[in-house]
């Protein structure tokens, strides 16, 4: 059993740095909030006897000895970074739930062959730099330093200068680390947990994505005095992308999304016809084929659209993950550790990316999943209860010792 | 004759206050840029021995005295602000082409019975600050002076909190000048006068306009884990409605226009489905019917789009003005002076608005207007000939001194 209380405890803790405006957080990663949450989170693990790594994409790794000095690490974990309107369990729980379960080692004395490592990755959210799970990514081989380095944020910051000014860019080289395993515990941050009222989600799969960033260019004009023959209407192609994309992925049903969260306007002045309409279309599908056929579609059909006004069109896949898999034995640790523990069970896909996703590429991988209140994440509102949470924190421990072998 | 010489050496002396990114002009207003391009109006107005009154909106009146104590000025002007990504033309041509004008008066020894006044309005353009003509608007008495001091700009700052900041709040009660006319300079801002192959354009309407501030309120969301079934996107809502206003502008040709330039995604992150849309919808037509018809379709069918996905809609009117006829007899003056001058002139339409539109409330007014090339404005790319300029300024000139009385 581990300790329900002290792991709400942190959660509340942890979600008084970087507050959000509607009860949430703001916990950007990279901001002076991330900094002082990386700051609490360590001081935790020093208390609980752990020894720290950081790499040179800051991701912290958090390591309890093992009794083989042969065998590989377990890691555990996920992510302390926040949506610039997020909730306070989207990647926290997972980072806290794995503290919790070296907490509970330690309070009950239990030692494991192989060390425990809990992991805090860089940038998951992807809100500030896109692509998300960077540094998984990077971790993973997926994605080179240098192209992380050089991600910029909306105000033309790039991420290499902002992990040197927060102070977090470690020394050991990224993905150097070999792995035994990793598991994650997340939220479901959708509704099909709470509505089928079970307490664990055995995650199997997670679905494959596509970020397609759209540079639409018109011509600026005045929306006064230019005829609408003669505008070169970059609002307008975007208008038709938007619905086209909503199009597409509704033909796609069952097992697809789409949808736009970006969008800049310049020069963004109520009487400019839009020069350039920058937005970023996001896709996803469990399904590889389908996943690729969207894709291919909306392209096209972009075009076409573009062409009929004028605009130009450029596109530019600025994030990607094909759709995972995850490991049958893993899985079946989380699931009858559910089991054991009489906790009511089902099988998922998970709708989001996840640092597991990346991981599941150099290690055997899975994901523990609890459900949150009415499907809602990247919103404030974004709530679980305390139980959910410990049910979910304690199939991570067991899952865990499993293959940390006792 | 005037000087258009010195005309051009000043509007490429005023275009080098503010610079654009691509030749134009960022010289928005209650900026420091807008501060220093005022310095420089007052510097050459000073050596014109004109007197200067500031009123409490900003506005600048720089007076050249008449022979007759009783006599009324006629005011000349327009606005030396710009659009973010303006041109260097755009109300600039109208307020130095009123200096110039005054300039020949004093080389060529000219006395008028009318006082002349050469008038910079504040806030014309609209872009930092809605509505567009604010200041005149305000002289005018068809806005209020605390109205207008709370307009904010997209950080929030306030109109007249800026006003203070860049020290350009005068004395003067707003409006408290009387003015015997009105007439203003400006280019065209469209296709049609270079289109024709004329060099001046007799204005005798303008069109009106409303400005519609959409705010879609629908439900922040995951865009991988909600499904499109659970989506409450504002996204979607704003994207069918930005097309149906292409539709109703369509429908209403000739004769109409709508688009939309300013958009604002909250909390504008890839992966987050927009809690909030927030833009501006610019509708316009000649035809007051037309314009009246055009808003209440697009506010009902919005209602529609909107209920149909469940998004809230709010609407806010946030600048409007009625379509203009100028005054005959002025309008008469305009078209004399092009004649006698031997310039090719037609009969315009504004596309534009201009402050020329709330003067015409409180005095005899109209408008000059010059060819720019492909009818582009509100783009940086704005240009016109220095032939162009002269004609504009000289036909301005002869207007002027009919309605000044030598
Ligand atoms: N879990 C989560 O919200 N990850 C962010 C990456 C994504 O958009 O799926
Ligand atoms: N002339 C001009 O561009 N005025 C700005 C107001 C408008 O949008 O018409």
């Amino acid at each position: 059993k581990i300790n329900g209380e002290r792991l709400w405890d942190s959660l509340m803790e942890m979600a008084k740095i970087g507050p959000g405006v509607a009860g949430g957080n703001n916990r950007q990663t990279l901001t002076d909030a991330d900094a002082e949450g990386r700051a609490l989170f360590k001081s935790w693990c020093d208390d609980a006897g752990l020894t720290m790594g950081v790499d040179t994409m800051g991701s912290m790794f958090m390591t309890r000895p093992g009794t083989d000095p042969e065998a590989l690490p377990v890691y555990v974990g996920s992510h302390l970074d926040t949506q610039p309107t997020g909730g306070k369990y989207d990647g926290v729980l997972g980072v806290l739930g794995a503290l919790e379960a070296v907490r509970s080692m330690n309070d009950l004395g239990i030692k494991t062959k192989h060390p425990i490592c809990v992991v805090n990755w860089t940038n998951e959210e992807g809100a500030r730099f896109a692509p998300a799970m960077l540094a998984s990514g990077v971790f993973a081989g997926e994605l080179s330093l240098d192209y992380a380095y050089a991600r910029t944020d909306l105000e033309g910051k790039t991420f290499g200068a902002e992990l040197e000014r927060i102070g977090w860019k470690g020394e050991e080289e990224v993905g150097a680390r070999k792995m035994h395993a990793y598991y994650e515990l997340h939220i479901e941050q959708g509704p099909i947990l709470e509505s089928e009222g079970k307490e664990i989600g055995v995650v199997t799969h997670c679905q494959g994505l596509w970020w397609l960033e759209f540079t639409l260019t018109g011509k600026e004009a005045h929306t006064g005095s230019t005829p609408m023959a003669m505008r070169v209407n970059a609002g307008l192609a975007m208008a038709r992308i938007l619905e086209m994309v909503q199009e597409v992925a509704m033909a796609a049903q069952p097992g697809a999304v789409g949808g736009v969260g970006q969008m800049q306007f310049a020069p963004n002045s109520r009487n400019v016809l839009p020069g350039k309409v920058v937005f970023t279309v996001d896709i996803r599908s469990p399904d590889q084929a389908k996943l690729d056929g969207m894709r291919a579609e909306i392209e096209q059909r972009a075009a076409d659209i573009c062409a009929e006004i004028g605009v130009d069109c450029a596109v530019e896949p600025v994030g990607h993950f094909d759709p995972v898999t995850f490991t049958p034995e893993l899985v079946e640790n989380v699931r009858s550790a559910a089991e054991r523990l009489g906790y009511s069970h089902m099988n998922l896909i998970s709708g989001a990316g996840h640092d597991a996703c990346w991981a599941a590429k150099v290690a055997p991988a899975t994901m523990v999943m609890c459900p949150c209140v009415d499907g809602l994440s990247h919103n404030e509102a974004e709530e679980i209860t305390p139980d959910w949470a410990t049910a979910g924190a304690e199939v991570l421990f067991h899952a865990v010792l499993e293959t940390a072998e006792i």
